[in-house]
Protein backbone atom coordinates (compact mmCIF):
# COMPACT_ATOMS: atom_id res chain seq x y z
CA UNK A 1 0.00 0.00 0.00
CA UNK A 2 1.23 3.48 -0.75
CA UNK A 3 1.76 6.07 1.82
CA UNK A 4 -1.42 8.37 0.33
CA UNK A 5 -3.53 5.04 0.22
CA UNK A 6 -3.19 4.25 3.08
CA UNK A 7 -3.72 8.29 4.69
CA UNK A 8 -6.89 7.97 2.19
CA UNK A 9 -8.17 5.01 3.99
CA UNK A 10 -7.64 5.74 7.18
CA UNK A 11 -9.32 9.00 7.02
CA UNK A 12 -12.85 7.23 4.73
CA UNK A 13 -12.45 4.93 7.98
CA UNK A 14 -12.55 7.09 10.75
CA UNK A 15 -14.60 10.01 9.79
CA UNK A 16 -18.27 9.04 10.83
CA UNK A 17 -16.72 7.95 14.07
CA UNK A 18 -15.54 11.83 14.41
CA UNK A 19 -18.55 13.33 13.34
CA UNK A 20 -20.45 10.70 15.35
CA UNK A 21 -19.13 11.25 18.87
CA UNK A 22 -19.11 15.23 18.35
CA UNK A 23 -22.63 15.12 17.45
CA UNK A 24 -23.11 13.10 20.80
CA UNK A 25 -20.00 15.30 22.68
CA UNK A 26 -22.10 16.04 25.51
CA UNK A 27 -21.12 11.94 26.57
CA UNK A 28 -17.56 12.80 25.63
CA UNK A 29 -14.81 12.05 27.97
CA UNK A 30 -12.95 15.43 28.43
CA UNK A 31 -9.67 15.58 30.70
CA UNK A 32 -7.61 19.22 30.66
CA UNK A 33 -3.86 18.73 29.79
CA UNK A 34 -2.18 22.12 31.05
CA UNK A 35 -4.55 24.74 31.75
CA UNK A 36 -8.50 25.03 30.76
CA UNK A 37 -8.11 25.65 27.65
CA UNK A 38 -5.76 22.67 26.93
CA UNK A 39 -8.22 20.09 26.24
CA UNK A 40 -7.74 16.12 25.37
CA UNK A 41 -10.58 13.85 24.34
CA UNK A 42 -11.25 9.80 24.55
CA UNK A 43 -11.80 11.06 20.33
CA UNK A 44 -8.00 12.26 20.31
CA UNK A 45 -6.99 9.23 21.97
CA UNK A 46 -8.66 6.47 20.16
CA UNK A 47 -7.77 7.89 17.03
CA UNK A 48 -4.40 8.61 17.38
CA UNK A 49 -4.22 5.11 18.93
CA UNK A 50 -5.28 3.57 15.53
CA UNK A 51 -3.19 5.33 13.41
CA UNK A 52 -0.06 4.80 15.56
CA UNK A 53 -1.11 0.61 15.49
CA UNK A 54 -1.78 0.89 11.49
CA UNK A 55 1.31 2.90 10.43
CA UNK A 56 2.97 0.28 12.71
CA UNK A 57 1.98 -2.71 10.59
CA UNK A 58 1.62 -1.20 7.54
CA UNK A 59 5.09 0.35 7.32
CA UNK A 60 7.13 -0.99 10.16
CA UNK A 61 10.22 0.87 11.67
CA UNK A 62 8.86 4.49 10.49
CA UNK A 63 8.86 7.14 12.66
CA UNK A 64 5.41 8.51 14.15
CA UNK A 65 4.93 12.04 15.40
CA UNK A 66 1.47 13.15 16.76
CA UNK A 67 0.02 15.40 19.33
CA UNK A 68 -0.56 13.36 22.31
CA UNK A 69 1.28 12.18 25.10
CA UNK A 70 5.12 10.14 24.22
CA UNK A 71 3.98 11.40 20.55
CA UNK A 72 4.22 14.90 20.61
CA UNK A 73 8.18 15.28 20.99
CA UNK A 74 10.15 15.96 17.80
CA UNK A 75 11.91 12.63 16.05
CA UNK A 76 15.73 12.70 16.68
CA UNK A 77 15.98 11.79 12.81
CA UNK A 78 14.62 14.62 11.47
CA UNK A 79 15.28 12.94 8.01
CA UNK A 80 14.50 9.59 8.36
CA UNK A 81 10.23 8.22 7.15
CA UNK A 82 8.23 9.96 9.27
CA UNK A 83 4.50 10.36 9.74
CA UNK A 84 2.97 13.37 11.59
CA UNK A 85 -0.54 13.39 12.90
CA UNK A 86 -3.15 15.53 14.83
CA UNK A 87 -5.80 13.47 15.55
CA UNK A 88 -8.07 15.76 16.56
CA UNK A 89 -7.23 20.15 15.60
CA UNK A 90 -9.76 22.22 17.08
CA UNK A 91 -10.29 20.24 20.38
CA UNK A 92 -11.85 22.78 22.16
CA UNK A 93 -14.27 23.41 18.81
CA UNK A 94 -14.92 19.90 19.44
CA UNK A 95 -15.99 20.26 22.85
CA UNK A 96 -17.90 23.48 22.71
CA UNK A 97 -18.71 24.69 19.12
CA UNK A 98 -22.17 24.73 17.38
CA UNK A 99 -19.98 24.66 14.01
CA UNK A 100 -17.86 21.63 13.56
CA UNK A 101 -14.95 23.57 13.02
CA UNK A 102 -12.61 20.72 13.87
CA UNK A 103 -10.43 18.42 11.49
CA UNK A 104 -8.31 15.13 11.45
CA UNK A 105 -4.69 15.57 9.44
CA UNK A 106 -2.35 12.76 8.84
CA UNK A 107 1.09 13.66 6.97
CA UNK A 108 3.49 11.16 6.05
CA UNK A 109 7.17 13.48 5.43
CA UNK A 110 10.89 12.21 4.51
CA UNK A 111 13.73 14.43 4.69
CA UNK A 112 11.68 16.66 6.94
CA UNK A 113 9.61 17.49 4.50
CA UNK A 114 5.89 16.12 3.57
CA UNK A 115 4.84 14.54 0.88
CA UNK A 116 1.99 12.88 0.89
CA UNK A 117 -1.13 14.66 3.16
CA UNK A 118 -4.53 14.07 4.03
CA UNK A 119 -7.44 15.86 5.57
CA UNK A 120 -10.81 14.92 6.91
CA UNK A 121 -13.42 17.75 7.90
CA UNK A 122 -16.20 15.63 9.56
CA UNK A 123 -18.04 18.31 10.51
CA UNK A 124 -18.18 18.63 6.52
CA UNK A 125 -17.55 15.41 5.47
CA UNK A 126 -14.92 16.27 3.35
CA UNK A 127 -11.78 14.70 2.61
CA UNK A 128 -8.73 16.65 1.18
CA UNK A 129 -5.74 14.88 -0.37
CA UNK A 130 -2.56 15.95 -1.71
CA UNK A 131 0.86 14.15 -2.74
CA UNK A 132 4.03 16.56 -3.83
CA UNK A 133 4.12 17.35 -7.74
CA UNK A 134 0.67 15.42 -7.99
CA UNK A 135 -2.07 18.71 -6.88
CA UNK A 136 -4.49 18.56 -4.09
CA UNK A 137 -8.00 17.18 -4.22
CA UNK A 138 -11.38 17.32 -2.12
CA UNK A 139 -13.26 14.58 -2.65
CA UNK A 140 -11.45 14.00 -5.82
CA UNK A 141 -12.14 17.40 -7.43
CA UNK A 142 -8.83 19.44 -8.15
CA UNK A 143 -8.10 22.58 -5.96
CA UNK A 144 -6.73 26.32 -6.33
CA UNK A 145 -6.29 28.67 -3.94
CA UNK A 146 -7.83 31.84 -4.44
CA UNK A 147 -6.87 34.72 -6.47
CA UNK A 148 -7.33 37.32 -3.96
CA UNK A 149 -4.69 40.13 -4.65
CA UNK A 150 -4.42 42.73 -2.10
CA UNK A 151 -4.46 42.35 2.16
CA UNK A 152 -7.28 44.89 2.46
CA UNK A 153 -9.23 42.78 0.30
CA UNK A 154 -8.30 39.80 1.80
CA UNK A 155 -9.94 37.32 4.11
CA UNK A 156 -7.48 35.78 6.45
CA UNK A 157 -7.71 33.50 9.36
CA UNK A 158 -5.09 35.08 11.94
CA UNK A 159 -4.80 32.05 14.88
CA UNK A 160 -4.02 33.87 18.41
CA UNK A 161 -3.07 30.76 19.78
CA UNK A 162 -2.85 30.19 23.13
CA UNK A 163 -2.45 33.27 25.48
CA UNK A 164 1.69 33.19 25.08
CA UNK A 165 1.36 33.83 21.64
CA UNK A 166 -0.21 37.22 22.15
CA UNK A 167 2.77 39.10 22.71
CA UNK A 168 3.84 38.20 19.29
CA UNK A 169 0.67 38.99 17.78
CA UNK A 170 0.15 42.52 19.08
CA UNK A 171 3.90 43.29 18.46
CA UNK A 172 4.92 42.25 14.88
CA UNK A 173 1.66 41.13 14.01
CA UNK A 174 -0.36 44.30 15.25
CA UNK A 175 -0.23 45.68 11.32
CA UNK A 176 -1.63 42.84 9.88
CA UNK A 177 -4.75 43.18 12.46
CA UNK A 178 -4.92 46.94 11.39
CA UNK A 179 -4.88 46.30 7.55
CA UNK A 180 -6.64 43.21 6.82
CA UNK A 181 -9.59 42.91 4.98
CA UNK A 182 -11.59 40.55 7.08
CA UNK A 183 -10.21 38.48 9.70
CA UNK A 184 -10.95 35.33 10.88
CA UNK A 185 -9.77 33.06 13.83
CA UNK A 186 -11.57 29.79 13.75
CA UNK A 187 -9.29 27.55 16.27
CA UNK A 188 -8.35 24.92 14.13
CA UNK A 189 -5.35 25.11 12.16
CA UNK A 190 -5.84 22.59 9.93
CA UNK A 191 -9.41 23.67 8.83
CA UNK A 192 -8.07 26.62 8.31
CA UNK A 193 -5.37 25.08 5.88
CA UNK A 194 -8.07 23.59 4.39
CA UNK A 195 -10.04 26.73 3.38
CA UNK A 196 -6.75 28.52 1.87
CA UNK A 197 -6.59 25.52 -0.08
CA UNK A 198 -9.82 25.68 -1.24
CA UNK A 199 -9.76 29.21 -2.18
CA UNK A 200 -12.45 29.98 0.91
CA UNK A 201 -9.65 31.71 2.64
CA UNK A 202 -6.66 34.06 0.97
CA UNK A 203 -3.93 33.50 4.19
CA UNK A 204 -3.40 31.79 7.80
CA UNK A 205 -1.06 33.02 10.06
CA UNK A 206 0.34 31.83 13.27
CA UNK A 207 3.26 32.67 15.69
CA UNK A 208 4.11 29.33 16.82
CA UNK A 209 3.32 25.97 15.71
CA UNK A 210 3.40 22.44 16.64
CA UNK A 211 4.30 20.42 13.19
CA UNK A 212 0.85 18.49 13.05
CA UNK A 213 -0.80 21.53 13.15
CA UNK A 214 0.62 22.33 9.56
CA UNK A 215 2.26 18.73 8.06
CA UNK A 216 -0.69 17.67 5.92
CA UNK A 217 -2.58 21.85 5.13
CA UNK A 218 0.71 22.95 3.94
CA UNK A 219 1.55 20.46 1.31
CA UNK A 220 -2.44 20.82 0.54
CA UNK A 221 -2.20 24.51 -0.17
CA UNK A 222 1.49 23.98 -2.12
CA UNK A 223 -0.38 22.00 -4.20
CA UNK A 224 -3.17 24.07 -5.14
CA UNK A 225 -0.90 26.89 -5.90
CA UNK A 226 -0.38 29.14 -2.85
CA UNK A 227 3.00 29.58 -0.60
CA UNK A 228 4.44 28.98 2.57
CA UNK A 229 6.84 30.46 4.48
CA UNK A 230 8.24 30.91 8.47
CA UNK A 231 7.23 34.74 9.26
CA UNK A 232 10.57 35.94 8.30
CA UNK A 233 10.35 34.96 4.94
CA UNK A 234 12.81 31.84 4.97
CA UNK A 235 11.57 28.09 3.94
CA UNK A 236 9.14 26.24 6.13
CA UNK A 237 10.84 23.26 7.03
CA UNK A 238 8.25 20.72 9.14
CA UNK A 239 9.59 20.97 12.46
CA UNK A 240 10.42 24.48 12.63
CA UNK A 241 6.77 26.04 12.45
CA UNK A 242 7.85 27.64 16.01
CA UNK A 243 9.56 30.17 13.83
CA UNK A 244 6.16 31.49 13.05
CA UNK A 245 4.25 30.32 10.25
CA UNK A 246 3.01 32.53 7.14
CA UNK A 247 0.50 30.04 4.43
CA UNK A 248 -1.35 32.15 1.95
CA UNK A 249 -2.86 31.96 -1.77
CA UNK A 250 0.74 33.40 -2.95
CA UNK A 251 -0.60 36.24 -4.56
CA UNK A 252 -0.61 38.16 -1.45
CA UNK A 253 2.57 36.22 0.25
CA UNK A 254 4.80 38.84 0.30
CA UNK A 255 2.84 42.10 1.29
CA UNK A 256 1.55 40.51 4.14
CA UNK A 257 5.71 39.48 4.85
CA UNK A 258 5.98 43.09 4.07
CA UNK A 259 3.56 44.33 6.83
CA UNK A 260 4.70 42.03 9.23
CA UNK A 261 8.58 43.11 9.06
CA UNK A 262 7.27 46.51 9.17
CA UNK B 1 -50.79 36.45 15.08
CA UNK B 2 -48.56 37.08 18.40
CA UNK B 3 -45.06 38.20 17.24
CA UNK B 4 -42.95 35.42 18.09
CA UNK B 5 -45.41 33.29 16.03
CA UNK B 6 -44.38 35.36 13.53
CA UNK B 7 -41.17 35.32 14.01
CA UNK B 8 -41.35 31.85 14.25
CA UNK B 9 -42.73 30.95 11.19
CA UNK B 10 -41.22 32.96 9.19
CA UNK B 11 -37.21 31.19 10.33
CA UNK B 12 -39.70 27.90 9.69
CA UNK B 13 -40.53 28.50 6.13
CA UNK B 14 -37.04 30.44 5.68
CA UNK B 15 -34.16 28.12 6.76
CA UNK B 16 -34.34 25.53 4.25
CA UNK B 17 -33.89 28.50 1.24
CA UNK B 18 -31.17 29.70 3.34
CA UNK B 19 -29.05 26.39 3.63
CA UNK B 20 -29.78 25.39 -0.04
CA UNK B 21 -29.07 28.41 -1.50
CA UNK B 22 -25.37 28.36 0.81
CA UNK B 23 -24.77 24.87 -1.00
CA UNK B 24 -25.22 26.17 -4.38
CA UNK B 25 -23.03 28.87 -3.49
CA UNK B 26 -21.57 29.12 -6.64
CA UNK B 27 -24.57 30.24 -8.43
CA UNK B 28 -25.34 32.65 -6.17
CA UNK B 29 -25.30 36.27 -7.21
CA UNK B 30 -23.30 38.26 -5.13
CA UNK B 31 -22.29 42.56 -5.81
CA UNK B 32 -20.10 44.68 -3.65
CA UNK B 33 -21.10 47.57 -1.88
CA UNK B 34 -19.23 50.06 -0.05
CA UNK B 35 -15.52 47.56 -0.89
CA UNK B 36 -14.47 44.03 -1.79
CA UNK B 37 -15.64 43.29 1.91
CA UNK B 38 -19.20 44.65 2.34
CA UNK B 39 -20.89 41.78 -0.06
CA UNK B 40 -24.63 41.81 -0.97
CA UNK B 41 -26.36 38.61 -2.57
CA UNK B 42 -29.48 38.10 -3.98
CA UNK B 43 -30.79 35.94 -0.82
CA UNK B 44 -30.30 38.84 1.04
CA UNK B 45 -32.49 40.68 -0.43
CA UNK B 46 -34.95 38.06 -1.03
CA UNK B 47 -35.40 37.11 2.60
CA UNK B 48 -35.69 40.87 3.69
CA UNK B 49 -38.15 41.18 0.88
CA UNK B 50 -40.23 38.56 2.42
CA UNK B 51 -39.89 39.27 5.79
CA UNK B 52 -41.21 42.84 4.90
CA UNK B 53 -43.97 42.12 2.97
CA UNK B 54 -45.20 40.06 5.86
CA UNK B 55 -44.62 42.19 8.19
CA UNK B 56 -46.82 44.57 6.58
CA UNK B 57 -49.42 42.58 5.77
CA UNK B 58 -49.54 41.26 9.54
CA UNK B 59 -48.75 44.46 11.50
CA UNK B 60 -49.28 46.97 9.29
CA UNK B 61 -48.06 50.49 10.58
CA UNK B 62 -45.10 48.63 12.32
CA UNK B 63 -41.50 50.36 11.43
CA UNK B 64 -39.32 48.11 9.92
CA UNK B 65 -35.07 48.09 9.92
CA UNK B 66 -32.97 45.86 8.45
CA UNK B 67 -29.51 45.93 6.85
CA UNK B 68 -29.97 46.42 3.25
CA UNK B 69 -31.27 49.41 1.09
CA UNK B 70 -33.47 51.79 2.46
CA UNK B 71 -34.29 50.04 5.76
CA UNK B 72 -31.04 50.32 7.14
CA UNK B 73 -32.10 54.14 8.30
CA UNK B 74 -32.48 54.39 11.83
CA UNK B 75 -36.17 54.77 12.87
CA UNK B 76 -37.40 58.08 13.18
CA UNK B 77 -39.72 57.18 16.27
CA UNK B 78 -37.37 54.70 18.80
CA UNK B 79 -40.11 53.96 20.74
CA UNK B 80 -42.74 52.91 18.53
CA UNK B 81 -43.63 49.21 17.68
CA UNK B 82 -40.51 48.15 15.52
CA UNK B 83 -38.94 45.15 13.25
CA UNK B 84 -35.17 44.44 13.38
CA UNK B 85 -33.87 41.81 10.87
CA UNK B 86 -30.47 40.67 9.41
CA UNK B 87 -31.34 38.54 6.61
CA UNK B 88 -28.31 37.14 6.49
CA UNK B 89 -25.50 37.81 8.96
CA UNK B 90 -22.34 36.37 8.08
CA UNK B 91 -22.66 37.19 4.14
CA UNK B 92 -19.06 36.84 3.41
CA UNK B 93 -19.06 33.32 5.11
CA UNK B 94 -22.24 32.43 3.21
CA UNK B 95 -20.43 33.47 0.09
CA UNK B 96 -16.75 31.60 0.77
CA UNK B 97 -17.07 29.77 3.56
CA UNK B 98 -16.49 25.66 3.73
CA UNK B 99 -18.43 25.99 7.48
CA UNK B 100 -21.63 27.51 7.15
CA UNK B 101 -20.98 30.27 9.98
CA UNK B 102 -24.20 32.14 9.00
CA UNK B 103 -27.40 33.35 10.68
CA UNK B 104 -30.81 35.24 10.09
CA UNK B 105 -31.81 36.84 12.56
CA UNK B 106 -35.69 38.73 13.55
CA UNK B 107 -36.85 40.79 16.41
CA UNK B 108 -39.14 43.24 17.50
CA UNK B 109 -38.48 45.66 19.98
CA UNK B 110 -40.88 48.27 21.72
CA UNK B 111 -39.86 51.33 23.62
CA UNK B 112 -36.23 50.76 22.19
CA UNK B 113 -35.97 47.16 23.45
CA UNK B 114 -36.47 43.73 21.97
CA UNK B 115 -39.02 41.62 23.18
CA UNK B 116 -39.38 38.81 20.73
CA UNK B 117 -36.38 37.45 18.78
CA UNK B 118 -35.66 34.64 17.16
CA UNK B 119 -32.18 33.43 15.00
CA UNK B 120 -31.79 30.55 12.30
CA UNK B 121 -28.64 28.66 11.63
CA UNK B 122 -29.24 27.23 8.58
CA UNK B 123 -25.91 25.52 8.87
CA UNK B 124 -26.98 23.64 11.81
CA UNK B 125 -30.53 23.73 11.27
CA UNK B 126 -31.61 25.30 14.40
CA UNK B 127 -34.02 27.61 15.55
CA UNK B 128 -33.36 29.80 18.45
CA UNK B 129 -36.30 31.83 20.10
CA UNK B 130 -36.97 34.17 23.39
CA UNK B 131 -39.90 35.94 24.75
CA UNK B 132 -38.43 38.83 27.03
CA UNK B 133 -39.13 37.19 30.87
CA UNK B 134 -40.33 33.65 29.14
CA UNK B 135 -36.13 32.21 28.60
CA UNK B 136 -34.49 31.65 25.45
CA UNK B 137 -34.39 27.88 23.96
CA UNK B 138 -33.18 26.45 20.61
CA UNK B 139 -35.73 23.88 18.93
CA UNK B 140 -37.78 23.82 22.50
CA UNK B 141 -34.57 22.84 24.36
CA UNK B 142 -34.26 26.16 27.59
CA UNK B 143 -31.06 27.67 26.70
CA UNK B 144 -28.59 28.56 29.60
CA UNK B 145 -25.13 30.06 29.16
CA UNK B 146 -22.11 28.69 30.70
CA UNK B 147 -20.39 28.85 34.23
CA UNK B 148 -17.25 30.12 33.02
CA UNK B 149 -15.80 32.18 35.53
CA UNK B 150 -12.21 34.12 34.24
CA UNK B 151 -11.37 35.98 31.08
CA UNK B 152 -8.23 33.46 30.82
CA UNK B 153 -10.64 30.19 30.67
CA UNK B 154 -13.13 32.32 28.38
CA UNK B 155 -13.72 31.38 24.89
CA UNK B 156 -14.28 34.84 23.18
CA UNK B 157 -15.55 35.87 19.98
CA UNK B 158 -13.64 39.23 19.25
CA UNK B 159 -15.53 40.27 16.24
CA UNK B 160 -12.79 42.71 14.51
CA UNK B 161 -15.50 44.03 12.49
CA UNK B 162 -14.06 46.01 9.37
CA UNK B 163 -10.91 48.03 8.72
CA UNK B 164 -12.33 51.01 10.48
CA UNK B 165 -12.93 49.50 13.75
CA UNK B 166 -9.19 48.07 13.88
CA UNK B 167 -7.41 50.99 16.11
CA UNK B 168 -10.18 50.35 18.74
CA UNK B 169 -9.20 47.05 18.97
CA UNK B 170 -5.47 47.90 19.01
CA UNK B 171 -6.59 50.34 21.45
CA UNK B 172 -8.84 49.58 24.11
CA UNK B 173 -9.42 46.10 22.66
CA UNK B 174 -5.06 44.97 23.05
CA UNK B 175 -5.32 44.31 26.89
CA UNK B 176 -8.40 41.59 25.96
CA UNK B 177 -6.77 40.46 23.23
CA UNK B 178 -3.53 39.18 25.38
CA UNK B 179 -5.18 38.14 27.83
CA UNK B 180 -8.33 35.87 26.87
CA UNK B 181 -8.02 32.04 27.16
CA UNK B 182 -9.44 31.70 23.62
CA UNK B 183 -9.92 33.82 20.83
CA UNK B 184 -11.89 33.41 18.09
CA UNK B 185 -13.73 35.43 15.70
CA UNK B 186 -16.29 34.02 13.51
CA UNK B 187 -17.75 36.96 11.18
CA UNK B 188 -20.96 36.75 12.06
CA UNK B 189 -22.04 38.17 15.30
CA UNK B 190 -25.84 36.59 14.90
CA UNK B 191 -24.23 33.34 15.18
CA UNK B 192 -21.85 34.14 17.93
CA UNK B 193 -24.30 35.35 19.98
CA UNK B 194 -26.23 32.34 19.58
CA UNK B 195 -23.24 30.70 20.60
CA UNK B 196 -23.35 32.50 23.99
CA UNK B 197 -26.87 31.89 24.84
CA UNK B 198 -25.93 28.34 24.31
CA UNK B 199 -23.24 28.48 26.79
CA UNK B 200 -20.51 27.19 23.86
CA UNK B 201 -18.86 30.81 23.65
CA UNK B 202 -18.71 33.03 26.88
CA UNK B 203 -18.22 36.39 25.36
CA UNK B 204 -18.73 38.25 22.36
CA UNK B 205 -16.71 41.77 22.15
CA UNK B 206 -17.44 44.62 18.86
CA UNK B 207 -16.14 47.67 18.94
CA UNK B 208 -19.23 49.07 16.66
CA UNK B 209 -22.04 47.32 15.80
CA UNK B 210 -25.46 48.10 13.69
CA UNK B 211 -28.64 47.35 15.53
CA UNK B 212 -29.72 44.37 13.27
CA UNK B 213 -26.71 42.46 14.40
CA UNK B 214 -27.56 42.27 18.16
CA UNK B 215 -31.10 43.06 18.17
CA UNK B 216 -32.13 39.24 18.51
CA UNK B 217 -29.30 37.93 20.01
CA UNK B 218 -29.21 40.44 22.97
CA UNK B 219 -32.17 39.15 24.18
CA UNK B 220 -31.70 35.46 23.29
CA UNK B 221 -28.41 36.08 25.83
CA UNK B 222 -30.09 37.76 28.51
CA UNK B 223 -32.96 34.96 28.72
CA UNK B 224 -30.54 32.84 28.73
CA UNK B 225 -29.08 34.39 32.02
CA UNK B 226 -26.30 36.42 30.66
CA UNK B 227 -25.50 40.17 30.60
CA UNK B 228 -25.78 42.70 27.53
CA UNK B 229 -23.45 46.51 27.87
CA UNK B 230 -22.30 49.12 25.96
CA UNK B 231 -18.60 48.90 26.15
CA UNK B 232 -18.65 51.38 29.05
CA UNK B 233 -20.84 49.54 31.04
CA UNK B 234 -23.72 51.45 30.33
CA UNK B 235 -27.06 50.02 29.39
CA UNK B 236 -26.93 48.69 25.88
CA UNK B 237 -29.88 50.22 23.95
CA UNK B 238 -31.41 48.95 20.43
CA UNK B 239 -30.36 52.08 18.71
CA UNK B 240 -26.84 52.65 20.44
CA UNK B 241 -24.80 49.65 19.42
CA UNK B 242 -22.18 52.27 17.84
CA UNK B 243 -21.04 52.87 21.04
CA UNK B 244 -19.54 49.26 21.20
CA UNK B 245 -21.24 46.05 22.29
CA UNK B 246 -20.28 43.32 25.49
CA UNK B 247 -22.60 40.54 25.72
CA UNK B 248 -21.36 37.68 28.06
CA UNK B 249 -22.50 34.92 30.18
CA UNK B 250 -22.40 37.30 33.28
CA UNK B 251 -19.85 35.94 34.97
CA UNK B 252 -17.06 37.20 33.51
CA UNK B 253 -18.81 40.54 32.35
CA UNK B 254 -17.16 42.99 35.15
CA UNK B 255 -13.68 41.36 34.49
CA UNK B 256 -14.12 42.05 30.61
CA UNK B 257 -15.06 45.28 31.57
CA UNK B 258 -12.50 46.00 33.62
CA UNK B 259 -9.79 44.79 31.44
CA UNK B 260 -10.97 47.30 28.81
CA UNK B 261 -10.87 50.33 30.69
CA UNK B 262 -7.63 49.94 32.21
Amino acid sequence: MTEIDFIKKFLEDNIDYAREKFHDRASVTVTEKQDASDLLTEVDLTLQKRAVDQIRTAFPGDQIVAEEGEFSKLPTHPNARCWVMDPIDGTNNFVRGIFPVFAISLAFAIHGRTVSAGIALPGTGDIYLAEEGKGAYVNGTRLVVSQVQNVADARMDLDFGCISDRAAWLGRGRNLIAEGGQLRCHGSAVSALAQVASGDLDAFVHMSLNPWDYAGGQLLVEEAGGVASRLDGKTLKLFDGKSGVLITNGAIHKEILRIIRR
